[in-house]
């Protein structure tokens, strides 16, 4: 039985967590921290864990989690998870972090994007996490970051049409929409009700954090650097991101055929599903389970390919990758916890 | 392996039996009927099974299904289930119904409520299937009458309290509030997610076929006939049941020892969570899961007691329940396959 | 041309008032304080009305903003409110607070519920702002306290019934549910869209501060002294309240007769429409308008009357009422500005 | 006064209709056809008028309701205003169509995208109703083709950079999103409440007949043929389409300098509202009102605009406009009846 620890598990990705691994069949949780709500029940804070679990938040340093644990998630704000990864490094301890902190390669890149780092000799050890792209490496990861929910959603979008050269790195733009929940469970005027419900717009634009991600991942597929338009909305609904994508063609393709080029790039993979023609994902497909799923239309007319993604930000999109990446870090079977079948209606 | 078969299934507790069993250790989907979708994969009509089942949709005759299954699961309309369950019986199959076609045990009163019924003969013989009062005679049932979602939620939040004589039977009102998905998947205008969207009213009032069945179970309970009042009110969301229950107090009681009481009623139940003093259920802490939670409070100044039960229509109240009773009735463990821990947020 | 001023105009009360007063015939906003905003366009911080209007909150004294006022809406936290009002008195302002500060009549009561009291000699000066019932009254009055959101439901569905002794002033249950806008713009977890998304709940059961407001007002239409049970309920949608009445009738009616008796007490009513037999209201149908909609249904089999109202708690709740208060009070029409359809869907 | 009347009533965009002509101070509905609820209160199939209007549904003839009428609203569907409208104006009436059946001048791609036309000699007199490009035309309008929703959002967010020769004509995407209103009131399983909400997908992709209308009217302004990729999205809410619209620039331009080009080109316009630089469109501050919201970023690193503009489908991208037409075709102050500002939250 694997130990696990969840270093800062009060929002919504620790809960989350929380959900999956209480159901994992060879992981057990033994440390959940949290200074707010210290020595309080789970199940007084998400009252879905009633009866299930008798784990309190305990206010613990990581030396203390790191005694316990085989493994830690942290759950941190960016800027804190960069302080507290190397102490369970130091203690021999793997760590899938998920937050940004370490997602970028390019220390100049973080610290333009977000502020100054505190470790940066960690940045060129830690592994993306996306085992689509990255298995072999996840495997003997000490470090795993977990990526962004957005660049999640946006590459494997790209990643077959981007490797094959089918489209034009230069004319990508991706169009993402996501649910409440990625914004957190913080106390912000943009995230009441009544500021989200029957509203809908775009925010950040051409400023949000999860564009370098994306581009870094996209040129490193394309092997030349790539330059992204990206515009995030804000849905009015719990769990969810939908991405539509364009990009220019660069070769000769049909729906069908580069469907066929996507459903051999993604040849047993469980979590990704390439959908047939003329079928489109739905995020309610994917709500509380871990696929990214992929459709896709070439317009002739304007020699441009329509790709779109869904995936459950905080399954694919944070929590269920991150377990996805546990198993495979630690040897298990990978889907090990994740047969959830999303919840519809 | 236990064969299970689901005859007509293209609606939501169709769909919501199919989540449930794909993920059954011991049970396994043989047959799933529908005219309507006839030859169609169920995963082409509810995307959330693609890649997980190539499970099509058939339209085969029940005697066609009874030679594939040991047990049958009738999703079919009111009216459709009273023709199909005795073929079922004939040929020896064990049936759980989910139609209202077998839950009143007086024939006259099904008839005022509903329309003349065609098996009569079998309304002594069905067992209502609420486990936490039938359990026993489950066990031994050759069919059993899944309740309705509304009586669900109202019988087990009365069910102590009337049984121990705490509450005056003549003063109860119990004030619903339902998820849409308990309108089914049929088109209808109130249905539309404009109609609805945003809006909230009560219907039905004083005129919901859902009363019989309830004071059909209280009246047992007490041991006297019991009328109540029940109005059932239209939620914008897809699932949940909100009963507020409203009774005159007979004895003396405060809050923490009616809780203590309703402790000790379902001690051992898995699927019935009682709140602690101070703490109210929430449908967001039940969604997708086999659970009903209660929660209350006396109100001294009034002399009442305000009783509070949520339970997930499509689960506890439609098809969670109708699992339940598979296993109680096929000898596994109880909560096999029920182990699934709401979804939130 | 009616001077107006709002004190505390930022939250969604404020904003509500604007929406109204913007496009009334009679009346100019001449001052709207907040000082959080002090200085920031009204359409900054709300951009429905971007380029309708200059208006600049600021962060003026009472002192000040009575001398450019006529009448001064207060719309503050309950306890600023009873600070502020006698200032404007004093400087020979109209007074209309859309707080609870002067609601209730009895400072025992007040102080049980609330907190210590600063202006109490004004407590039996101030006249509640239910024009239905207390229009004489109103037109004189230099401060009126406008009802709560909750009250105004519950007391316009049972004054009729009350006064002409029809039902049991004993068994009176109110179960009322609200959309989060009557939560207010505060920064709280409860009021977070994934925390209300799909969710519903009861809350502060047997607690609620309406519920001395409601009791007053009922003790005076039934001459008695009358204690209910009051139990809100939070619904997952912006505006809007729903309140489910049950009370035991004292005397032979049908609802034929019930509905003509409402129809006789609120003849002339312009903002009180009674339903027709059969047919009962949905938040939806006053959305954004100032109507209090009433339905009702006698229920013969447990001689009970089951009576509901719909009303949109920011207009016929607050702002609305709080407008046709102002016309009252100022000899304008009653209902100047107040003629908007309710938006659907 | 003028006498209007609606043909085919029985919808949203009928009953939206309704909405703003009840309050329009010149003008009056005598007339409101349904073959469905012929002889039924209006106020019965939409409560939100009860008290408001006796008019009932007619089942009246083209011949009769001209009678009656100085101008007559065709809110039919596609198919059968074509054969309605002429009807209306051999009596010497004027028409707005709502349908999409006059809206394109070029019969063979009209007959492409829908079915064969059979007016077609209306085609090159019908004005596309769009004011603030077509004012001077449907001031002598017999005949105008009220735009579609998803166009207006487009068109009006394109016009002055293409006119201008901003942007680059082959580099157009328009990424729309609409709240499930835009489908109507017809019974379809995509707009039972369930099947929507907490779902987000994009329809039609690279087949919506919008994108002909679009295309169209861009290719009018670009003074060339322009062909664009167009992708309709549904959005879980009521009301409201939000564009975003990404295109290449050709000129040096800043957000700053692109914004004032757009303030020149909508001057003296009152229903497009151009934002401030950083500040974007939300349909949430459109709700219920006529302005087509407009705001934009220019991204340096990718030579590209991002334009995103809101509307409201049912008044701005439908029977707003419908008035705002009325209103100039008939020699009325244009904004008439259409001061209404957005409901929110």
């Amino acid at each position: 039985m694997l130990k696990v620890g969840i270093y800062g598990g009060s929002g919504y990705t620790g809960q989350e967590l929380m959900r999956i691994l209480l159901r994992h069949p060879d992981a057990e949780v033994v440390a959940l921290t949290s200074r707010k709500f210290k020595g309080t029940l789970i199940s007084d804070i998400f009252p879905v864990f009633e009866g299930l679990t008798d784990l309190k938040y305990m206010d613990a340093s990581p030396q203390e989690v790191a005694k316990m644990s085989d493994l830690v998630f942290l759950a941190l704000p960016h800027g804190e998870a960069m302080a507290t990864a190397p102490l369970f490094l130091r203690a021999g301890k793997k760590v899938i972090d998920l937050s940004a902190d370490f997602r970028l390669h390019n220390l100049a890149v973080f610290e333009a994007w977000y502020h100054k780092h505190s470790a940066p000799e960690l940045l060129s050890e830690a592994v993306f996490g996306l085992p689509e792209l990255y298995r072999k490496e996840i495997k003997s990861a000490r470090l795993v970051a977990n990526p962004g929910c957005y660049p999640t959603s946006a590459i494997l979008g790209l990643a077959p049409a981007l490797k094959e050269k089918v489209i034009d790195p230069d004319s990508i733009i991706v169009d993402s929409k996501s649910g409440v929940s990625g914004a957190g469970r913080e106390l912000q005027l943009g995230s009441l009700f009544c500021e989200v419900e029957e509203g809908f717009k775009a925010y950040k634009v051409g400023e949000h954090r999860h564009a370098p991600e994306i581009e870094q991942e996209l040129s490193l597929l394309a092997g030349r650097e790539v330059r992204i338009t990206f515009t995030p909305h804000l849905l009015p609904l719990n769990r969810g991101i939908l991405s539509t994508i364009y990009a220019t063609l660069k070769k000769d393709v049909t729906t069908a055929s580069l469907l066929e080029l996507y459903r051999g790039f993604y040849r047993g993979e469980k979590f990704v599903r390439v959908y047939k023609e003329g079928a489109f994902p739905n995020v309610s497909s994917v709500r509380g389970a871990n696929f990214c799923d992929i459709g896709m239309s070439v317009d002739k007319r304007t020699n441009r390919v329509i790709i779109i993604t869904a995936i459950d930000n905080l399954v694919k999109g944070a929590s269920g990758q991150a377990v996805q990446n546990m198993n495979i870090m630690c040897g298990l079977v990978e889907s090990r916890g994740l047969d959830i079948i999303a919840l519809y209606p």
